[in-house]
Protein backbone atom coordinates (compact mmCIF):
# COMPACT_ATOMS: atom_id res chain seq x y z
CA UNK A 1 0.00 0.00 0.00
CA UNK A 2 2.66 2.20 0.96
CA UNK A 3 5.17 1.56 -1.38
CA UNK A 4 7.51 4.75 -1.73
CA UNK A 5 7.09 5.25 -5.11
CA UNK A 6 3.02 4.80 -4.84
CA UNK A 7 2.84 2.17 -8.28
CA UNK A 8 1.67 -0.90 -8.35
CA UNK A 9 0.99 -2.98 -4.87
CA UNK A 10 -0.05 -6.17 -6.48
CA UNK A 11 1.72 -8.15 -4.05
CA UNK A 12 -1.18 -7.44 -1.82
CA UNK A 13 -4.13 -7.95 -3.51
CA UNK A 14 -7.69 -6.11 -2.32
CA UNK A 15 -10.74 -8.58 -2.33
CA UNK A 16 -14.18 -7.02 -2.52
CA UNK A 17 -16.88 -9.24 -1.74
CA UNK A 18 -20.50 -8.87 -3.08
CA UNK A 19 -17.76 -6.86 -5.74
CA UNK A 20 -20.06 -7.39 -8.48
CA UNK A 21 -22.93 -4.61 -7.23
CA UNK A 22 -22.52 -0.74 -7.95
CA UNK A 23 -20.26 0.19 -5.01
CA UNK A 24 -17.99 -2.99 -4.72
CA UNK A 25 -17.58 -2.97 -8.83
CA UNK A 26 -16.90 0.93 -8.70
CA UNK A 27 -14.32 0.30 -6.54
CA UNK A 28 -12.57 -1.82 -7.90
CA UNK A 29 -12.65 -0.09 -11.27
CA UNK A 30 -11.26 2.92 -9.03
CA UNK A 31 -8.48 0.63 -7.82
CA UNK A 32 -7.27 -1.40 -10.82
CA UNK A 33 -7.15 1.92 -12.30
CA UNK A 34 -4.30 2.64 -9.97
CA UNK A 35 -2.58 -0.19 -9.92
CA UNK A 36 -3.88 -2.21 -7.43
CA UNK A 37 -4.39 -6.28 -7.81
CA UNK A 38 -8.08 -6.27 -7.17
CA UNK A 39 -10.44 -10.09 -6.77
CA UNK A 40 -13.98 -9.68 -7.50
CA UNK A 41 -15.90 -11.37 -5.08
CA UNK A 42 -19.56 -13.17 -5.45
CA UNK A 43 -21.33 -15.86 -4.45
CA UNK A 44 -21.25 -17.13 -7.81
CA UNK A 45 -18.01 -18.02 -9.58
CA UNK A 46 -19.01 -17.37 -13.03
CA UNK A 47 -20.64 -14.29 -12.37
CA UNK A 48 -17.39 -12.83 -10.29
CA UNK A 49 -15.50 -14.11 -13.03
CA UNK A 50 -18.21 -12.20 -15.97
CA UNK A 51 -17.22 -8.73 -13.66
CA UNK A 52 -13.63 -9.27 -13.48
CA UNK A 53 -13.36 -9.18 -17.31
CA UNK A 54 -15.88 -6.04 -17.52
CA UNK A 55 -13.59 -4.38 -14.91
CA UNK A 56 -10.40 -5.17 -17.12
CA UNK A 57 -11.74 -4.14 -20.25
CA UNK A 58 -12.73 -0.33 -18.37
CA UNK A 59 -9.31 -0.24 -16.57
CA UNK A 60 -6.76 -0.93 -19.16
CA UNK A 61 -4.72 -3.55 -20.34
CA UNK A 62 -2.54 -3.73 -17.25
CA UNK A 63 -5.12 -4.06 -15.00
CA UNK A 64 -4.76 -6.78 -12.45
CA UNK A 65 -8.50 -8.11 -12.03
CA UNK A 66 -9.48 -11.89 -11.25
CA UNK A 67 -13.45 -12.92 -9.92
CA UNK A 68 -13.74 -15.72 -7.46
CA UNK A 69 -16.48 -16.93 -5.28
CA UNK A 70 -16.34 -15.15 -2.16
CA UNK A 71 -14.93 -17.48 0.27
CA UNK A 72 -11.85 -17.72 -2.41
CA UNK A 73 -11.59 -14.44 -2.54
CA UNK A 74 -11.26 -14.27 1.24
CA UNK A 75 -9.19 -16.77 1.54
CA UNK A 76 -6.64 -15.17 -1.68
CA UNK A 77 -6.50 -11.66 -0.09
CA UNK A 78 -6.06 -10.29 3.43
CA UNK A 79 -7.52 -6.37 2.39
CA UNK A 80 -11.41 -7.31 2.63
CA UNK A 81 -13.78 -5.02 1.26
CA UNK A 82 -17.64 -5.68 1.92
CA UNK A 83 -19.68 -3.88 -0.12
CA UNK A 84 -23.55 -5.87 0.40
CA UNK A 85 -26.77 -4.62 0.84
CA UNK A 86 -27.42 -4.55 4.81
CA UNK A 87 -29.65 -7.74 4.94
CA UNK A 88 -26.92 -9.88 3.52
CA UNK A 89 -24.27 -8.64 5.82
CA UNK A 90 -24.29 -10.91 8.76
CA UNK A 91 -25.73 -13.91 6.79
CA UNK A 92 -22.49 -13.36 4.82
CA UNK A 93 -20.21 -12.54 7.82
CA UNK A 94 -21.21 -15.80 9.25
CA UNK A 95 -20.84 -18.23 6.10
CA UNK A 96 -17.12 -17.27 5.11
CA UNK A 97 -15.43 -16.86 9.11
CA UNK A 98 -13.99 -19.85 8.44
CA UNK A 99 -12.75 -18.77 5.04
CA UNK A 100 -10.82 -14.84 6.57
CA UNK A 101 -7.36 -15.27 7.73
CA UNK A 102 -6.38 -13.85 11.19
CA UNK A 103 -4.68 -10.43 10.64
CA UNK A 104 -7.00 -9.48 7.89
CA UNK A 105 -8.45 -6.34 8.07
CA UNK A 106 -12.11 -5.93 6.35
CA UNK A 107 -13.10 -2.51 5.14
CA UNK A 108 -17.22 -2.36 5.92
CA UNK A 109 -18.75 0.31 3.23
CA UNK A 110 -22.50 -1.26 4.68
CA UNK A 111 -25.25 0.91 5.21
CA UNK A 112 -28.19 -0.26 7.11
CA UNK A 113 -31.05 1.61 5.13
CA UNK A 114 -34.62 1.01 5.98
CA UNK A 115 -34.77 -0.32 1.92
CA UNK A 116 -33.54 -3.32 3.56
CA UNK A 117 -36.67 -4.07 5.26
CA UNK A 118 -39.33 -2.61 2.43
CA UNK A 119 -38.79 0.74 4.11
CA UNK A 120 -37.25 3.84 2.73
CA UNK A 121 -33.40 4.32 1.00
CA UNK A 122 -33.28 7.73 2.84
CA UNK A 123 -34.14 6.02 6.05
CA UNK A 124 -31.43 4.79 8.49
CA UNK A 125 -32.23 1.67 10.44
CA UNK A 126 -31.36 1.07 14.40
CA UNK A 127 -28.77 -1.59 14.49
CA UNK A 128 -28.35 -3.09 18.01
CA UNK A 129 -24.50 -2.46 17.98
CA UNK A 130 -24.64 0.82 17.12
CA UNK A 131 -23.59 0.68 13.17
CA UNK A 132 -23.65 -1.89 10.81
CA UNK A 133 -19.73 -1.90 11.17
CA UNK A 134 -20.10 -2.75 14.87
CA UNK A 135 -22.24 -5.43 13.43
CA UNK A 136 -19.42 -6.71 11.49
CA UNK A 137 -16.54 -6.55 14.58
CA UNK A 138 -18.77 -9.23 16.09
CA UNK A 139 -19.00 -11.25 13.43
CA UNK A 140 -15.57 -11.47 11.85
CA UNK A 141 -13.05 -14.14 13.33
CA UNK A 142 -10.69 -12.77 16.38
CA UNK A 143 -7.48 -10.80 15.08
CA UNK A 144 -9.36 -9.26 11.99
CA UNK A 145 -9.44 -5.73 12.15
CA UNK A 146 -12.93 -3.87 11.04
CA UNK A 147 -13.08 0.08 9.42
CA UNK A 148 -16.06 1.84 7.92
CA UNK A 149 -15.20 3.88 4.65
CA UNK A 150 -16.95 4.40 1.46
CA UNK A 151 -20.36 5.09 2.92
CA UNK A 152 -20.86 8.37 1.08
CA UNK A 153 -19.24 7.95 -2.38
CA UNK A 154 -21.34 7.81 -5.48
CA UNK A 155 -21.66 4.30 -6.50
CA UNK A 156 -22.59 5.67 -10.26
CA UNK A 157 -19.82 8.25 -10.05
CA UNK A 158 -17.21 5.68 -8.94
CA UNK A 159 -18.26 3.37 -11.90
CA UNK A 160 -17.32 7.06 -14.03
CA UNK A 161 -14.15 8.17 -15.41
CA UNK A 162 -14.05 11.84 -14.00
CA UNK A 163 -12.45 12.57 -10.26
CA UNK A 164 -14.39 12.15 -7.32
CA UNK A 165 -15.52 15.53 -5.31
CA UNK A 166 -15.96 13.81 -2.29
CA UNK A 167 -14.08 13.03 1.08
CA UNK A 168 -14.36 9.08 2.71
CA UNK A 169 -14.39 9.31 6.48
CA UNK A 170 -12.41 6.57 7.93
CA UNK A 171 -13.29 4.84 11.46
CA UNK A 172 -11.56 2.04 13.35
CA UNK A 173 -10.19 1.51 16.72
CA UNK A 174 -6.95 -0.32 14.72
CA UNK A 175 -4.76 2.98 13.92
CA UNK A 176 -2.65 0.41 11.18
CA UNK A 177 -6.09 -0.52 9.97
CA UNK A 178 -7.21 2.88 9.22
CA UNK A 179 -4.32 4.84 7.96
CA UNK A 180 -3.72 1.31 5.20
CA UNK A 181 -7.88 2.24 4.26
CA UNK A 182 -7.21 6.17 4.32
CA UNK A 183 -4.22 5.15 1.43
CA UNK A 184 -6.65 3.45 -0.25
CA UNK A 185 -9.03 5.86 -0.47
CA UNK A 186 -6.69 8.74 -1.49
CA UNK A 187 -5.83 6.03 -4.98
CA UNK A 188 -9.44 7.32 -5.97
CA UNK A 189 -8.84 10.71 -8.04
CA UNK A 190 -10.91 13.33 -6.38
CA UNK A 191 -11.14 11.78 -2.98
CA UNK A 192 -9.55 12.65 0.28
CA UNK A 193 -9.41 10.41 3.30
CA UNK A 194 -10.67 11.68 7.05
CA UNK A 195 -9.85 10.31 10.11
CA UNK A 196 -13.34 9.86 11.91
CA UNK A 197 -12.21 8.51 14.47
CA UNK A 198 -13.18 5.26 16.14
CA UNK A 199 -15.14 2.65 14.70
CA UNK A 200 -18.14 3.51 17.31
CA UNK A 201 -18.45 6.81 15.00
CA UNK A 202 -19.55 4.50 11.59
CA UNK A 203 -23.27 4.65 13.02
CA UNK A 204 -23.14 8.51 12.18
CA UNK A 205 -21.24 7.86 8.80
CA UNK A 206 -23.86 5.35 7.77
CA UNK A 207 -26.59 7.43 8.58
CA UNK A 208 -24.77 10.18 6.58
CA UNK A 209 -25.65 8.32 3.32
CA UNK A 210 -29.09 8.18 3.83
CA UNK A 211 -30.02 11.69 4.18
CA UNK A 212 -27.49 11.95 0.97
CA UNK A 213 -29.97 9.58 -0.92
CA UNK A 214 -32.75 11.94 -0.23
CA UNK A 215 -30.88 14.95 -1.20
CA UNK A 216 -30.38 12.36 -4.64
CA UNK A 217 -34.28 11.72 -4.79
CA UNK A 218 -35.07 15.54 -4.52
CA UNK A 219 -32.40 16.99 -6.48
CA UNK A 220 -31.50 14.29 -8.88
CA UNK A 221 -28.03 14.39 -8.39
CA UNK A 222 -24.80 12.22 -6.52
CA UNK A 223 -24.47 13.62 -3.75
CA UNK A 224 -21.06 13.47 -1.68
CA UNK A 225 -19.55 15.13 1.32
CA UNK A 226 -16.31 17.37 1.68
CA UNK A 227 -15.33 17.97 5.26
CA UNK A 228 -13.63 21.73 5.48
CA UNK A 229 -11.90 23.08 8.04
CA UNK A 230 -9.07 20.62 9.16
CA UNK A 231 -5.47 21.12 8.45
CA UNK A 232 -3.65 19.66 5.63
CA UNK A 233 -2.50 16.59 7.95
CA UNK A 234 -6.06 15.68 8.80
CA UNK A 235 -6.52 14.80 5.19
CA UNK A 236 -4.40 11.83 4.85
CA UNK B 1 -36.58 37.74 3.99
CA UNK B 2 -37.38 37.68 0.14
CA UNK B 3 -37.59 41.80 -0.76
CA UNK B 4 -36.33 41.51 -4.21
CA UNK B 5 -33.44 44.07 -3.38
CA UNK B 6 -32.11 41.30 -1.32
CA UNK B 7 -31.62 44.58 1.32
CA UNK B 8 -32.60 45.46 4.73
CA UNK B 9 -35.84 43.66 6.28
CA UNK B 10 -35.33 44.81 9.34
CA UNK B 11 -39.52 45.09 9.45
CA UNK B 12 -38.84 41.59 10.41
CA UNK B 13 -36.40 40.70 13.27
CA UNK B 14 -34.71 37.48 14.47
CA UNK B 15 -34.96 36.94 17.79
CA UNK B 16 -32.05 34.42 18.82
CA UNK B 17 -33.02 32.79 22.08
CA UNK B 18 -29.79 32.12 24.09
CA UNK B 19 -28.14 34.62 21.78
CA UNK B 20 -25.42 35.56 24.40
CA UNK B 21 -23.60 32.25 23.38
CA UNK B 22 -20.86 31.56 21.08
CA UNK B 23 -23.30 30.06 18.35
CA UNK B 24 -26.25 32.41 18.88
CA UNK B 25 -23.55 35.56 19.23
CA UNK B 26 -21.86 34.02 15.93
CA UNK B 27 -25.34 34.05 13.93
CA UNK B 28 -26.17 37.60 15.09
CA UNK B 29 -23.16 39.21 13.86
CA UNK B 30 -23.55 37.42 10.51
CA UNK B 31 -27.03 38.57 9.56
CA UNK B 32 -26.55 41.90 11.28
CA UNK B 33 -23.66 42.48 8.77
CA UNK B 34 -26.21 41.46 6.04
CA UNK B 35 -28.81 44.29 6.97
CA UNK B 36 -30.96 42.40 9.40
CA UNK B 37 -32.65 42.86 12.58
CA UNK B 38 -31.39 40.94 15.38
CA UNK B 39 -32.60 40.72 19.07
CA UNK B 40 -30.69 39.11 21.32
CA UNK B 41 -32.43 37.11 24.03
CA UNK B 42 -30.97 35.77 27.62
CA UNK B 43 -32.05 34.76 30.57
CA UNK B 44 -30.88 38.48 32.13
CA UNK B 45 -31.83 41.59 30.06
CA UNK B 46 -28.76 43.28 30.91
CA UNK B 47 -26.45 40.41 29.53
CA UNK B 48 -28.54 40.89 26.50
CA UNK B 49 -28.11 44.45 26.61
CA UNK B 50 -24.19 44.04 26.59
CA UNK B 51 -24.14 41.52 23.99
CA UNK B 52 -26.21 43.49 21.95
CA UNK B 53 -23.59 46.09 22.16
CA UNK B 54 -20.52 44.29 21.47
CA UNK B 55 -22.26 43.22 18.46
CA UNK B 56 -23.12 46.26 17.31
CA UNK B 57 -19.89 47.02 18.11
CA UNK B 58 -18.17 44.53 15.46
CA UNK B 59 -20.61 44.68 12.74
CA UNK B 60 -20.64 48.34 12.54
CA UNK B 61 -22.62 51.44 13.06
CA UNK B 62 -25.25 50.53 10.63
CA UNK B 63 -26.39 47.33 12.89
CA UNK B 64 -29.77 47.27 14.20
CA UNK B 65 -29.17 44.82 16.72
CA UNK B 66 -30.97 45.08 20.08
CA UNK B 67 -30.77 42.70 23.43
CA UNK B 68 -33.63 41.50 25.66
CA UNK B 69 -34.81 39.08 27.59
CA UNK B 70 -35.89 35.85 25.85
CA UNK B 71 -39.47 36.07 26.59
CA UNK B 72 -39.70 39.58 25.35
CA UNK B 73 -37.24 38.43 22.58
CA UNK B 74 -40.07 36.19 21.59
CA UNK B 75 -43.28 38.42 22.02
CA UNK B 76 -40.60 40.78 19.96
CA UNK B 77 -40.30 38.83 16.79
CA UNK B 78 -42.03 35.82 14.57
CA UNK B 79 -38.43 34.64 13.65
CA UNK B 80 -36.89 32.50 16.51
CA UNK B 81 -33.86 30.88 16.56
CA UNK B 82 -32.84 28.53 19.70
CA UNK B 83 -28.85 28.20 19.87
CA UNK B 84 -29.09 26.86 23.79
CA UNK B 85 -27.08 24.04 25.13
CA UNK B 86 -29.35 20.57 24.93
CA UNK B 87 -29.53 20.10 28.76
CA UNK B 88 -31.40 23.48 28.45
CA UNK B 89 -33.57 23.38 25.27
CA UNK B 90 -36.73 21.65 26.79
CA UNK B 91 -36.69 23.96 29.80
CA UNK B 92 -36.47 27.52 27.95
CA UNK B 93 -39.16 26.18 25.55
CA UNK B 94 -41.67 25.57 28.32
CA UNK B 95 -40.83 28.36 29.70
CA UNK B 96 -41.15 30.62 26.73
CA UNK B 97 -44.28 28.69 25.26
CA UNK B 98 -46.76 31.63 26.38
CA UNK B 99 -44.33 34.42 24.99
CA UNK B 100 -44.32 32.57 21.74
CA UNK B 101 -46.65 34.01 18.82
CA UNK B 102 -49.17 31.76 17.10
CA UNK B 103 -47.64 31.58 13.22
CA UNK B 104 -44.01 32.25 14.24
CA UNK B 105 -41.16 30.04 12.88
CA UNK B 106 -38.57 28.48 15.51
CA UNK B 107 -35.51 27.62 13.65
CA UNK B 108 -33.64 25.23 15.90
CA UNK B 109 -29.88 24.77 16.50
CA UNK B 110 -29.41 22.91 19.13
CA UNK B 111 -27.11 19.47 19.42
CA UNK B 112 -28.01 16.68 21.58
CA UNK B 113 -24.28 16.06 23.38
CA UNK B 114 -22.93 13.65 25.69
CA UNK B 115 -21.59 16.89 27.19
CA UNK B 116 -24.65 17.57 28.18
CA UNK B 117 -24.41 14.80 31.02
CA UNK B 118 -20.80 14.78 31.53
CA UNK B 119 -20.01 12.92 29.02
CA UNK B 120 -18.03 13.65 25.61
CA UNK B 121 -19.08 16.44 23.12
CA UNK B 122 -17.71 14.28 20.40
CA UNK B 123 -20.32 11.56 21.03
CA UNK B 124 -24.40 12.51 20.50
CA UNK B 125 -27.40 12.04 23.32
CA UNK B 126 -30.46 9.66 21.42
CA UNK B 127 -33.79 11.65 21.98
CA UNK B 128 -36.70 10.01 22.31
CA UNK B 129 -38.50 11.93 19.74
CA UNK B 130 -35.77 11.62 17.50
CA UNK B 131 -33.82 14.51 17.58
CA UNK B 132 -33.44 17.90 19.44
CA UNK B 133 -35.24 19.61 16.80
CA UNK B 134 -38.35 16.93 17.07
CA UNK B 135 -38.32 17.53 20.94
CA UNK B 136 -38.64 21.35 20.12
CA UNK B 137 -41.81 20.47 17.89
CA UNK B 138 -42.97 18.86 20.60
CA UNK B 139 -43.09 21.77 22.81
CA UNK B 140 -44.05 24.66 20.82
CA UNK B 141 -47.35 26.11 20.98
CA UNK B 142 -49.90 25.30 18.02
CA UNK B 143 -49.20 27.22 14.91
CA UNK B 144 -45.64 27.12 15.10
CA UNK B 145 -43.06 25.59 12.64
CA UNK B 146 -39.97 23.71 13.82
CA UNK B 147 -36.69 24.31 11.19
CA UNK B 148 -33.77 22.52 11.83
CA UNK B 149 -30.42 24.14 11.16
CA UNK B 150 -26.98 25.72 11.39
CA UNK B 151 -25.93 22.74 13.84
CA UNK B 152 -22.66 22.24 11.64
CA UNK B 153 -21.32 26.00 11.49
CA UNK B 154 -18.12 26.63 13.79
CA UNK B 155 -19.73 29.28 16.00
CA UNK B 156 -16.03 30.80 16.63
CA UNK B 157 -15.87 30.84 12.87
CA UNK B 158 -19.27 32.78 12.63
CA UNK B 159 -17.69 34.78 15.28
CA UNK B 160 -15.09 35.83 12.76
CA UNK B 161 -14.65 37.87 9.80
CA UNK B 162 -13.89 35.60 6.85
CA UNK B 163 -16.39 33.74 4.57
CA UNK B 164 -17.54 30.48 6.14
CA UNK B 165 -16.39 27.46 3.96
CA UNK B 166 -19.32 25.20 5.46
CA UNK B 167 -23.25 24.29 3.77
CA UNK B 168 -26.20 24.76 6.13
CA UNK B 169 -28.60 21.79 5.86
CA UNK B 170 -32.28 22.58 6.24
CA UNK B 171 -34.76 20.26 7.56
CA UNK B 172 -38.59 21.22 8.44
CA UNK B 173 -41.98 19.71 7.52
CA UNK B 174 -42.87 23.17 6.87
CA UNK B 175 -41.97 24.18 3.21
CA UNK B 176 -42.18 28.01 3.53
CA UNK B 177 -40.22 27.89 6.42
CA UNK B 178 -38.15 25.88 5.08
CA UNK B 179 -37.19 28.89 2.67
CA UNK B 180 -37.36 31.45 5.00
CA UNK B 181 -33.99 29.78 7.16
CA UNK B 182 -32.07 28.68 3.96
CA UNK B 183 -32.38 32.41 3.02
CA UNK B 184 -31.46 33.57 5.94
CA UNK B 185 -28.22 30.90 5.70
CA UNK B 186 -27.16 32.15 2.23
CA UNK B 187 -27.03 36.09 3.97
CA UNK B 188 -24.19 34.06 5.80
CA UNK B 189 -21.21 35.03 3.62
CA UNK B 190 -19.38 31.67 2.28
CA UNK B 191 -22.44 29.35 3.21
CA UNK B 192 -24.75 27.97 0.74
CA UNK B 193 -27.98 26.38 2.10
CA UNK B 194 -29.06 22.40 1.56
CA UNK B 195 -32.29 21.51 1.56
CA UNK B 196 -32.08 18.45 4.27
CA UNK B 197 -36.03 17.57 3.92
CA UNK B 198 -38.58 16.36 6.89
CA UNK B 199 -37.50 17.42 9.97
CA UNK B 200 -37.41 13.72 10.82
CA UNK B 201 -33.49 14.21 8.81
CA UNK B 202 -32.65 16.21 11.95
CA UNK B 203 -31.07 13.82 14.04
CA UNK B 204 -28.47 12.84 11.27
CA UNK B 205 -27.82 16.56 10.64
CA UNK B 206 -27.33 16.94 14.54
CA UNK B 207 -25.19 14.11 15.41
CA UNK B 208 -22.53 14.97 12.77
CA UNK B 209 -22.03 17.77 14.60
CA UNK B 210 -20.41 15.13 17.08
CA UNK B 211 -18.57 13.72 14.23
CA UNK B 212 -17.09 17.00 13.36
CA UNK B 213 -16.19 18.30 17.22
CA UNK B 214 -14.25 14.54 17.41
CA UNK B 215 -12.15 16.00 14.35
CA UNK B 216 -11.31 19.65 15.87
CA UNK B 217 -10.45 17.25 18.87
CA UNK B 218 -8.26 15.34 17.14
CA UNK B 219 -6.86 18.14 14.07
CA UNK B 220 -7.00 21.24 16.01
CA UNK B 221 -9.40 22.40 13.23
CA UNK B 222 -12.83 24.14 12.62
CA UNK B 223 -14.64 21.41 10.96
CA UNK B 224 -17.44 22.43 8.85
CA UNK B 225 -19.53 20.12 6.02
CA UNK B 226 -20.00 20.65 1.93
CA UNK B 227 -22.46 18.74 0.38
CA UNK B 228 -21.10 17.90 -3.29
CA UNK B 229 -22.58 16.96 -6.67
CA UNK B 230 -26.13 18.56 -6.65
CA UNK B 231 -27.62 20.69 -9.08
CA UNK B 232 -27.11 24.28 -8.54
CA UNK B 233 -31.16 24.64 -7.24
CA UNK B 234 -30.27 22.33 -4.60
CA UNK B 235 -28.38 25.15 -3.16
CA UNK B 236 -30.57 27.85 -2.42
Amino acid sequence: MSSPAGGNSSARPIAIIGGTGPAGSGLGLRWARAGESIIIGSRDAKRAEEAASKTRQKAGVNANVSGMENADACAAADILVLTVPFESQAGILKQLKASITEGSILIDATVPLAASVGGRPSRPLGVWQGSAAQQAAELVPKGVSVVAAFHNVSAELLNGDDPLDCDVIVCSDDPDAAQLTRELAAKISGVRPVDGGKLENARIVEQITALLIGMNIRHKGHAGIRITGLPPNAYR
